[in-house]
């Protein structure tokens, strides 16, 4: 940060030079200078800087950005953990983002390590650099929410959260990090996240419209669940047209479950009969080995492959099928899990001796769990004077793009512009990133061959849409 | 050959061993089996011994198969080029399988080459073994059809071919082939192809099964087109439901070009306004940066991105759009044209000075091919009785899974099996390759993931299939 700073005081320096040889109006304009130049040295809170984490075990290569780790008290007990890192751009005119994993009871340093965060841990447990980190354009906050999530902590151990206290105490989070980073409260705020964080992200972006004291610049999710039924009636659709289950089973779906031409309630349908063949196709989706958060990728699992797949129906239909739920299927986690409870990175994170044992997603959270909504985009829709981006891999069945689409067709804005294909370029040349269409405020978008976890399976195309959206220019 | 040879010779040998002890029995015995023995050494015909490929530039490995490479005289001026290699299992005992690439105007050595062969070509033009070399379990002919593709040639440079002639000349290549290798006459003899391949194999079985010198075991299609109007209809539905295009698009292609609820006419209908919507989502599938062989993957070129992107229009639509054809985008096959150019490569494989310059697909060949059938489905139709393997890698646009479907459905075979996975065993364990559906003799099948050089990408899953089809056991 000092060091950029003092480059871009240089850089204003030589410039100003040209104009004013005068040695006399130099002087007054290096003082003018000096006096505004917010010295980072001593702008920060000693809430923040007690935060900043200044070493990390593993990690070779020096870094040319701040970050800190700590926590935020959001009610009595309440501990929410947070790693924030400054941008590698231009920290104070770069957006800040918060960035929210799903489950709900999935850790934000999901997103982090395997995503778009600064870091990723090779085998070996060191870190590496991503050149695709999000926060080379922006200041960003993962937030381990709700309580009891990764490092975050409850002091009795109560682990029970809904989507309504979660998202108040997010909101109180967010002004605790504005207490303690108050050199950031101009800058453009973005809510981010992905999968379940649909619905923290939008109940938290409600709270903060009516809160004088801070302004969302827009939202961003990826892979969002908004509308339970929508999501799994056109995951039959999905699954028929990428031939995951046949016309046998799709006729009879479609004589039972529809009562006119594309009319049909799958999901939750009063029927029995369409409930048995719903059930029918829906398992061989998410609980026949398929690896549904991205179908074209093999499903990694140590444990036999009759038991490893039940995490799906149970994350998904909360409340349907009750069944066994520990961390994400068809990920091997085993190296974070590993890395994030060493002692000596709980300490370089100032981690508290209260939070347990660190897990991509935690199932007693996920258990407790009060879902309040079974669709937002109610609550979307209110949102529809901010800029919104939703954003999909196209890959992915536990929240696949026909249903993304429905989503937006739910919400019904103007449309600015037809699906088209959006690009980048990587060593074969220019290539199809995936498929945007334009609404007023919202934009639907989709990441070519990505899967749930959409940076995770493509981070250059990502970072091509993460940073077209918060500079506000066109996708390429 | 030899060595296989004698090793199975000494198994009789040992086995006979203990059920006659007496000498004088076993001295009877071994004069019997010795005079029964083929004597590999010297039941080539001196035609066969001509075309043995002694040695290839570049293969540094040695290989435990023979191989051949010549032509067969297949009309008076026309020399339709071969490559076959003997199984690396038991050679007398294993199937011979026939392969043939389609295009019209792609050289079958490009399956062998950059899909199951034995050999595929490094960036340093060495040769390398392959695992997954079909050739492990059966013979296979690699044969270079209609005249003027790949090495073939005609001595009077005419390059004119249809549907019919390229039947009439395979089948003649299939008889000279058994006279140049007699031994192979008893052995079960599979037809197998790709992409417009499905053509030439249908219109080349219905000529075997009326010649009563062959004998057909059953034939298998890899992303087979069979109705030209069942494969681009089918690409609408293909492209919506994987969000290629949009829905204002689909709304209007079913708004004029539907006249009942899913009773469609969108490729060649005679409405002109279905016409222009149907050809502008058809251009976003096939001609706007896609790649259209796999549409998760890259589109490599080398050529701009403006221009590269013609190709598949003109191949699959004959007589529609006459676009530039040249070879096929989006691959990059330029080693194996430099390596099948080599003078040295060319006088191992005993290539005619007369053969032009080889390409991965010939242009000349497909400007000149008269297209005779726009659906196969009812030729297909009559080989009932033979055992028919269809399969479908489920990204391809170019022929997609649901036109792969609705062809099945067209063929009204008695199901014998639904939809099920399939699977195979990698390092992330027991993994789902595709999904298949069984009728009477007609086994439908989609390898996950793969596009439409099917082997090409999933050369693993591809060899569980071929090998459980070939030896009549049920996939995996």
């Amino acid at each position: 940060m000092f060091l950029s700073n003092f480059a871009s005081y240089k850089r204003a320096h030589q410039s100003l030079h040209r104009y004013f040889s005068c040695t006399k109006w130099l002087l007054i304009v290096q003082i003018v200078i000096f006096f505004n130049q917010p010295s980072q040295a001593t702008s920060y809170t000693s809430e923040a800087l007690a935060d900043e984490v200044h070493q990390l075990p593993g990690l070779k290569q020096s870094i040319r950005f701040r970050h800190f780790s700590g926590y935020f008290n959001v009610g009595s007990n309440d501990r929410l953990h947070y790693w924030f890192f400054e941008s590698q751009g231009n920290a104070s005119a770069d957006p800040v983002v918060l960035w929210l994993n799903g489950g709900p009871g999935c850790s934000s340093l999901s997103g982090l390590i395997n995503e778009h965060g600064p870091f990723s841990i090779e085998e070996d447990l060191t870190l590496s650099l991503r050149n695709t980190s999000w926060n080379k354009f922006a200041n960003i906050i993962y937030l381990e929410s709700p309580i009891g999530v990764g490092y975050s902590y409850n002091t009795q151990q109560d682990y029970t959260s809904s989507d309504n206290s979660t998202a108040m105490k997010n909101h109180q989070a967010i002004k605790e990090f504005y207490k303690r980073f108050p050199q950031y409260s101009l800058s453009n705020f973005y809510l981010s996240g992905e999968s379940y964080g649909a619905v923290y992200v939008t109940t938290l972006a409600l709270r903060l419209i009516q809160d004088s004291s801070l302004s969302l610049a827009g939202i961003m999710i990826g892979s969002g669940i908004f509308d339970f039924q929508k999501n799994f009636d056109s995951a039959m659709y999905f699954g028929y047209y990428h031939a995951l289950y046949g016309p046998v089973l799709w006729d009879r779906i479609k004589k039972f479950c529809c009562y006119a031409e594309e009319k049909c309630i799958f999901y939750q349908s009063n029927e029995p009969i369409c409930q048995f063949y719903f059930l029918k196709a829906y398992r061989r989706l998410f609980a026949d080995g398929l690896n549904s958060y991205n179908v074209y990728q093999d499903c990694w699992s140590e444990t036999p492959y009759n038991t490893r797949l039940q995490y799906s129906i149970s994350a998904l239909a909360p409340n349907k099928w009750d069944l066994e739920y520990t961390t994400p299927r068809c990920f091997n986690r085993s190296k974070e899990k590993i890395y994030f409870n060493l002692p000596q990175v709980r300490s370089a994170l100032h981690i508290h001796s209260q939070a347990s044992t660190w897990a991509i997603c935690n199932s007693n959270v996920y258990r407790r769990y009060q879902f309040q909504y079974k669709s937002i985009l109610n609550q979307l829709q209110t949102l529809r004077n901010y800029r919104i981006l939703l954003y999909f891999g196209d890959t992915d069945l536990i929240c696949n793009i026909v249903g993304g689409r429905w989503n937006v067709e739910h919400l019904n804005r103007t449309m600015i512009q037809e699906l088209r294909p959006w690009h980048y370029t990587n060593e074969n040349g220019k290539q199809v990133a995936g498929f945007v269409e334009r609404f007023q405020n919202l934009d639907y978008l989709t990441v070519k061959g990505a899967g749930h976890l959409v940076s995770e399976g493509k981070p250059n195309e990502v970072m091509v849409m993460f940073k077209s959206f918060i500079q506000n220019v066109n996708y390429p």
